[in-house]
């Protein structure tokens, strides 16, 4: 049966949008970090390092750090209410988690957290978020702008695919981006508009290269649709300041793009001075409103809590004619809802312990923990990198990575060619090999040609980072030092 | 600004396949029922009746089903793990839960649920449920073909986008369905090509039609891909037969579609003598390997577990060559993984406690006590449907609906055209604001032209099915009286 073997689906007869589209954050080096977990679990010893070190991708729980202990106990309330009914729940959970769980309870009918909700999420946890919303920014938020997501992914591919019609419609996307959105572009069968962060002056966001890669992309008869701008940026890490994303709005207004606003790292503020301002902070202050739409992803994964398998976020969408909106309400509606759990995490998130409650300090002090230990991580790293032969990092502002250069020599890029990867990805995987590192080469999330980087993020535990640096200098003099041209 | 609004997003620039698309389960009647319950609230006693009754969508907790303990026991301990370290959970949770979540923590690095897991689902839970489809089926399963998915939903997705290039690709999907598929069918580009399930015949399957329809596609021209089956059926309710699972599993070797089979109330088994059985078993009793292209859905939402909210599933992928197998990774990674809490209940409910287990005795009664219940209320309501001018009911064998047909008048028609309504959404309109019982019309699942049904869950509580049953029959009888040619 061999050659008659799934005649149904070959690969010539597989939508080729799925064969076009690339995701390589999960690709090469991932499966071979398996491959190299498993040899460390069955021949202890046979490799030149005895643990794997994930400064791949952004996934804290899974790097040691611990979950914020508050945001738990709700949970676990609010999974089997009947310990609410104990009286030993006293004494094993804080008051004003039992309180909060009670709150989040009496929002659902029959205190049922296994029903699906609302197509948009609970109402009742809309409205705890959108009063987050209007805290964090000072203007007001409405519930019913709100979407709540299996974290921000799903989002995202709903408006790409409302936007999308063909390979006529653009977007403009950064590079180097977060490679979900060149991703859902492709799948959805549009256009990729890059537009180029300038690496010399801090990944800034320059208007002129907008506005360049706009009417390049225009003069070959695209309709560009939307403009994706990731603050905190990944992989790259910058903030932006207040007068460029008032630029920003104003680009989008004038030319009729929608903002698509990838705020996950909102929380994520690594160097001093450093402040986020939402977009929709901006687009308000400027006076737009209803005129100018705008779109603003938020998760549950990144920040202090780093809960990404508990799959939980939003999108706030805003500035659409009511009659688009009931599109984008139908679309989510097919897949039902968001799971409860992340829901209730979402809002747990937008509304934490406030002074006075009971969980305050032990809170504050879990979230203070960890973000002034990831910036102390965010400086260490960023030195190591600096230290390097040949390599220029720039000042890790927030997020959770760094997107070091490594200007590689011409030997280094032939013996890549030859063995047929990307320089960077040659480079990435005899560190791995070498020293057990994980980090992601520069080509997976995009780069100016003949440039070559790599994502490395801070997530590794604080007292880890010396000897990943002082592994990487060791790996990367040798490997400076076997092709030097 | 009003004219300038949202210039940027009109409803003629969004992606027509978006605008096509059709999903009225969360329609029409969802929306005038949530103005309705605002009604209640704020006006009790303005309507002839004191609160709604949901026969509309199969969502068992919103309705009263309590959750399986142990479930929801094992779920809390893994949220909160700090509970194991405690002496009084000894006495709080059943020693069985412990041990299990114990168990399902150990899978875990720094048993952190809070972490991304393997694209396809963490391996250790992927083991367990492979385990349980085995011992289901008296055949092997492996887990590197299961894929945890958030429900069931995603992963039919992931299909129609793997499959469908254009609309010159087919889907074989029955008439009547369940929404989802024609609505991801006409997201993802291609053609519905539809094939009616045998009313008068119990909504049997037939052999004859699938070749009937598959020829007439192919002399359109269009490339059928797949057949879609649901078993047991939704909105019909049917379970097939062994035999005719044979048949069909030939058809789809013989014809090169890949079978898409939705068994997500694999364990919704209503009448006495009527048994599931997967189209996993069939085709391995057939021996039929990896040259036929097999996708196998199921759900936490369903059964006697009803855990909608906790978005979980999987899809059993096998009969697909290793190159495609890839690509269908690809795209599931873009969206990192499946909520973790959905993957821990899918695993519990693919390992239930077993005889002997310290839960198992309370488990069976609740589980037994579901499913009984759900039995009688299926009988009654069949029953009470029956007895109605003009309306016949097939045998509720399986899943959780039942979908009778109304025989309409000329002068019901009429009057539903002169309001602008399908028929049975008419119907099913009438009986909301008369009575406050909601079902889904037949024309959200489609039916034979000129036909109309509606789709009735057979899941509220068993102490108000009488009332059900006598509000409907007065309601349904002055329908008639008055529109009686």
């Amino acid at each position: 049966m061999g050659s008659e073997m799934t005649a149904a689906v070959a690969i010539h007869s597989i939508n080729p949008k799925v064969l076009k589209c690339e995701y390589t954050v999960r690709g090469e080096i991932d499966t071979y970090t398996q491959n190299l977990e498993q040899e460390l679990q069955t021949n202890p010893g046979s490799l030149p390092f005895d643990e794997i070190i994930y400064c791949s991708i952004g996934n804290p729980q899974a790097l040691g750090q611990q979950p914020i202990t508050f945001f738990h106990e709700v949970l676990a309330l609010c999974d089997h209410p009947s310990l609410l009914e104990r009286t030993d729940t006293n004494t094993s959970f804080s008051s004003d988690s039992i309180a909060r769980a009670c709150q989040i309870l009496n929002l659902f009918p029959g205190k049922a957290t296994g029903a699906y909700s609302h197509s948009q999420g609970v109402k009742g946890l809309r409205d705890v978020i959108a009063a987050g919303i209007a805290a964090r920014d000072g203007f007001p938020s409405s519930s019913d702008d709100i979407f709540l997501t299996d974290g921000a992914t799903p989002g995202v591919h709903y408006m790409m695919q409302l936007l999308l019609r063909s390979e006529a419609d653009g977007i403009l996307c950064p590079v180097p981006q977060y490679p979900l959105y060149s991703a859902s572009i492709t799948l959805h069968g549009g256009t990729h508009v890059p537009y180029y962060l300038d690496e010399a002056n801090g990944w800034a966001l320059e208007i002129s290269e907008l506005k360049k890669q706009l009417e390049n992309a225009r003069s070959k008869g695209i309709i560009v649709r939307a403009l994706v701008v990731i603050n905190p940026g990944n992989p790259t890490g910058q903030v932006l300041t207040e007068e460029n994303q008032q630029q920003i709005a104003e680009f989008c207004k004038k030319e009729d793009l929608v903002l698509i606003a990838d705020e996950v790292y909102q929380e994520n503020i690594l160097a001093e001075g450093k402040k986020f301002n939402s977009f929709k902070k901006i687009f308000r202050s400027m006076g737009y409103g209803e005129d100018v739409p705008l779109v603003s992803y938020h998760s549950i994964s990144k920040g202090y809590y780093g809960e990404c398998g508990k799959r939980g976020g939003y999108m706030e969408v805003t500035g659409f004619s009511n009659s688009v909106r009931e599109h984008i309400y139908k679309v989510v509606s097919v897949n039902l809802c968001a799971n409860i759990s992340g829901q209730i995490l979402t809002s747990l998130v937008m509304n934490p312990p406030k002074p006075g409650d009971a969980s305050y300090e032990s809170y504050a002090a879990e979230r203070d923990g960890i973000l002034k230990s990831l910036a102390r991580r965010a400086k260490a790293l960023e030195d190591a990198l600096n230290n390097l032969e040949g390599v220029t990092c720039n000042k890790a502002e927030g997020s959770l990575f760094l997107f070091p250069q490594i200007h590689l020599s011409e030997k280094a890029i032939k013996a890549a060619k030859a063995a047929k990867k990307e320089p960077d990805a040659f480079y990435a995987l005899r560190l791995l090999e070498s020293t057990g590192i994980v980090v992601l080469p520069g080509s997976s999330f995009g780069q100016v040609p003949g440039t070559y980087h790599f994502r490395c993020s801070i997530l590794p535990q604080e007292n880890k980072i010396p000897a990943i640096a002082s592994r990487l200098a060791a790996f990367h003099e040798s490997f400076m030092n076997q092709f030097r041209d």
